[in-house]
């Protein structure tokens, strides 16, 4: 179906219409011959993407060409294996020769209709991903045809296999598993030789992860998942189109076990308690990609690929390896570069022979998250000026650096930002406040929520947003003090404490009102003075200043949108001109869904984590102070946040 | 302790008589300075083999010295972890300084009193074993000091360790299971990173397949395994020494599935059944592998390695393979050459991270018990003249060749010479007759059991002997028919059939008499039909006779002694002179053995299953008429037999 299309003339003679049918829904339309693709679908009505305006890059409307015949004059990201499927570019792909059918891949024609993919699919920012990159995924398939058996040959079915394969890969090393070499002597021969095998190729190391009979390469899947503290995020990708196809995430089911890492190694420390730990993060892991897997009808076993991006405990405990040396000095974990491991050892329920790839982590508190996330930013490569990296977690990480340096280090924020620890917090998803604006007179919230629900709680975006308009308009003091001197229907005082009504009980989901407390204000306070200090400290280190730093990338998964002047107002971020903000979402997901297509990214992710040095702030006495100063809004030190200074604030 | 000793003028200068202890038993001697350590345990009655003749190449009389000063002229295999931990050869090392301690290793200490070992060492003929190899075991334990963890380095556990072997090993790749590196954070720390690692080479890969705290070296084990079709044997290497310390047999649970490989792979076809002839394998070889190793005072985790030689069917019910595909045209197996595969995937219990090595197969019928088998002959290697290799077990097997050209066949000769179908046969055990006599006049039976305990059946080599003692002494015919025309006790008729009476009811162990019956004779000369017949035939088709070949190696696990010219008597073997015979036991385990030990055998086992060449007797119309023509004693065509016919017969 895909040529180069260098002599149009050929369109040019053609004068009858053609019919081109879109399948599902089987939408209709007459074109000329010449006709785009994409306009023809938009004629017959049927609704394809293209954000890419039409240049190919995008990916977004390819398609599958099942009768009649369209040149294509690009070929984007899609593999052989897809072009030899009939898949193609709409935008890029004249109709020449009709009837022609179209079917829409399932994936992308239930997209819009699902709401709880749309639901989560705000926990990436597709527009920063990569325009050009070679696809290059972990996992391939690969279609064979394996010799017929002969007697006189003196060859195994496997010795057949393993040339089948070497006569397209080279001098590669072929290894299988018991259990591949279990089925194969009946998927030989169940379509006489013809077998997809799926790879993973490891250096000049080829493994065979799967056998299937027949042309199966179509259906081939990879699971990027990030693993944090408080939050598991799960994305299933279509690897044959090298396509994100949904989102699903939940709370890590560890969170009973501690709300931070130290806590959890502590946890982790009584007998059966590290496989307990195990068990819970793998549960999560496991439901989440089901969930996922499920509602695009992809089978489990057609998973071909993992990519982990986690902080360094997090891989321990996921693997069950002893996590207390990570807190005892000197510090050192087990792994920071997790070597091969598969499913079925690791206990990811997707295809058992499938390589677990775990993003490399950098030190103990630095982990494949960050090596992950800055996989999304150019802060590490083509930049000369220094710049600076904030992933906002549970453990909050920060990378400072440019094309010669890299250093970084974390701090401990706790959950209060993905809502753990927050009375009404909960994740970004559907019914979770995002955005709240505050009644300067009477102290009224006007929210919004994700999926524009009945409200069940706010998450962290939205306690940004509220905490900084209840300081500016006054209704909180620089110590996160309500305001109890004016009279107001959403402040309520309970002995000492006070709190914060944001939506009444009738409004709310649950029948419950929704409110914020002082003691909740205070964490949020405390998160933002770690982060804040930490940034601030490590600056120091190398005798910069905020004001010296090119771009800042904000990555977190708190929320759709992080309102950069809000958080600049609580003093989480430095008051600096807004432009050199960019908030990049959940980072580590993005980074994990980039390494499974793409060796070009695993390479560059493994000489990051080389290049990056850890700093342990828990050995600078410095750190308690800065600490302590930032325990205010924005500041203690006035003269740190200029601008708002001078702003009526 | 060891060390070059060039000048022995130090020996002549000390005159004081040194006190030299050995332990277990503290037996005491004095001696002069330069004594020869085993001359010593001699004058103290310590009982210590040296079948070399102190030539230092048995390596039988090693000890270890854990006090005073003895010089070593020669280490025999001994490797540098075994001289560390102060193991010498007593007949190469001189007592020097005192007083001198020396302990007798556990086992050579032990052998001698236990009569279940002595049982079975006959499976086996040492004598055969080589002379001189480089000890280079597929495990090896390795002491390494791994450095302390330091905050500022950036390397994790694993890093650290991979640098500690790497030190001594240069730039392999080192690789480590899930399971390593679960236990690596406390085992590094147990004793401040003095680490005993377990490690498997292959290529330039080393896998870490055990780690313990401290020095561990000597505590050092693999295993070889011969899985037969009837029978299986375990032998138990001490790999710090390379010595064998044990040997057990028992037959192969599957028997009740099938008495040859057809009719297993047949039992495979219905659902389930392979699991169950899987399971039932593996029970056999584990509950041998415990046997033998807890009379050895060894653990199952301190085997550190298993070498498999197996004919293919077997391999491919150990490893649940389906078997279906050796037993249809084209007769293609799974795998010839099974890959690297650990422990737990095969499920030996053993040290669950061990390489389960097993021996190259080269066709549907031709194993790896043959590539092993091979291994203790010089057939292929430093021969000009054309030699024959006979396997006699349920599938024989036959190899012709010299270091120019080798091919190999099989034949189904069935399992009598292992016990199997016949009435009282029995494996090669304690209680089996393996001598009979039979007195020409009353035709009773002279015999002896294996231990001379009461006869329990009679074993292949009891057979073989029993029927050529018959024949020679006119109570059989040449069809194998008894004489019912002379009177004697031991002929019982019942009915048309006759059977020989070997041992009376009141002799026998179980209180039941001990007889051969014509039926048994029957499948006794099927099965010596078989084998002759794959030979003559092979012969034929590279143009020669049984008079062209040079040597002839007997391989089975029979019994202890195989009296060739009995087996010629019955044309189970060519009439030939009788010093071209070679009666070398289960080859197959020998050569397990041998590759356990020796990286140069493993390759020259690669080399032979790559040059053999399988020849597919069933193809070739002549094999049948052979078949038939051999259904006699000796032969139809007695111009075979030459000598016999010349003698007084």
């Amino acid at each position: 179906m895909y040529m180069e299309n260098g002599d149009n003339t050929a369109v040019e003679e053609v004068s009858k219409p053609i019919e081109v049918t879109f399948l599902p829904g089987s939408n209709s339309v007459q074109v000329a011959a010449g006709t785009e693709l994409i306009d023809a679908a938009r004629a017959a009505k049927v609704d394809l993407e293209s954000p890419c305006g039409g240049k190919g890059s995008c990916g977004n409307c390819v398609v599958r060409v099942t009768k009649g015949e369209v040149d294509s004059e690009d070929r984007g990201a899609l593999t052989n294996a897809a072009l030899a499927e009939g898949y193609v570019l709409a935008c890029k792909s004249l109709v020449m020769d009709g009837p022609v059918t179209v079917e829409m891949p399932a994936a992308s024609a239930r997209e819009g209709a699902n709401f709880s993919d749309g639901d989560e699919t705000h926990l990436i920012r597709e527009e920063l991903l990569p325009k050009e990159w070679e696809f290059d995924p972990i996992a391939v398939k690969w279609l064979v045809q394996v010799d017929a058996p002969r007697a006189e040959d003196g060859l195994s079915d496997l010795d057949r296999l393993t040339r089948a394969i070497q006569r397209d890969w080279g001098k590669h090393e072929v290894l299988c598993s018991l259990r591949i070499m279990r089925g194969l002597a009946n998927a030989l021969r169940e379509k006489e030789g013809l077998l997809t095998v799926t790879l993973v190729r490891d250096g000049k190391r080829l493994s065979v992860i799967r056998i299937e009979p027949g042309n199966r390469t179509t259906r081939h899947y990879a699971v990027a998942v990030d693993v944090g503290t408080t939050t598991v995020a799960v994305q299933l990708v279509n690897l044959t189109i090298g396509r994100i196809l949904g989102t699903r995430s939940a709370y890590n089911d560890q969170v009973t076990c501690g709300l931070d890492i130290i806590s959890r190694i502590n946890y982790a420390r009584r007998p059966g308690r590290l496989q307990e730990l195990r068990g819970r993060v793998l549960k999560t892991v496991n439901e989440l990609i089901e969930r996922v897997a499920s509602s695009h009808d992809v089978a489990l076993h057609e998973i071909s690929n993992a990519v982990i991006s986690a902080n360094t405990t997090m891989v321990h405990l996921l693997l069950g390896m002893e996590p207390e040396h990570i807190r005892l000095d000197p510090y050192t974990p087990t792994v920071l570069q997790t070597p091969y491991l598969t499913a079925s050892e690791v206990g990811i329920d997707i295809n058992p022979d499938s390589w677990i790839y775990f993003s490399p982590c950098v030190g103990s508190y630095v982990g494949g998250d960050i090596t992950a996330g800055l996989l999304c930013t150019d802060l590490a490569t083509n930049s000369d000026e220094v710049n600076l990296f904030i992933d906002i977690g549970t453990n909050g990480e920060v990378v400072l650096g440019n094309r010669e340096f890299l250093i970084a280090c974390a701090c401990s924020a706790g959950p209060a930002f993905e809502g753990g620890g927050i009375e009404c917090g909960m994740r970004a998803a559907g019914g979770a406040i995002e955005k709240v604006d505050v009644d300067p007179v009477t102290a009224q919230a006007q929210y919004t929520t994700i999926g524009n629900l009945r409200p069940r709680g706010i998450c962290g975006s939205g306690m940004i947003e509220l905490l900084s308009n209840l300081f500016t308009t006054g209704w909180i003091d620089p110590a996160g003090k309500l305001d109890r001197t004016r009279p107001s229907p959403c402040i309520r005082v309970e002995s000492k404490r006070a709190a914060y009504v944001i939506a009444s009980a009738e409004e709310s989901d649950s029948g419950k009102a929704i409110v914020l407390s002082e003691l909740d204000i205070a964490s949020i306070i405390r998160a933002k003075a770690a982060i804040y200090s930490a940034c601030a400290l490590m600056l120091g280190q190398v005798g910069m200043g905020f004001e010296d730093l090119g771009r800042i990338y904000i990555a977190g998964g708190f929320g759709r949108f992080l309102d950069l002047d809000k958080a600049a107002v609580l003093g989480l971020l430095p008051d600096l001109p807004r432009e050199r903000f960019h908030f990049i979402g959940n980072s580590s997901l993005m980074g994990s869904y980039m390494i499974s297509v793409s060796q070009e990214y695993r390479q560059r992710q493994l000489e990051l984590a080389r290049r990056m040095t850890y700093t342990d702030l828990s050995n600078d006495p410095g750190y308690m102070d800065e600490y302590r100063a930032a325990q205010f809004l924005p500041h203690t030190d006035a003269t740190r946040f200029p601008t708002l200074a001078s702003a009526d604030v």
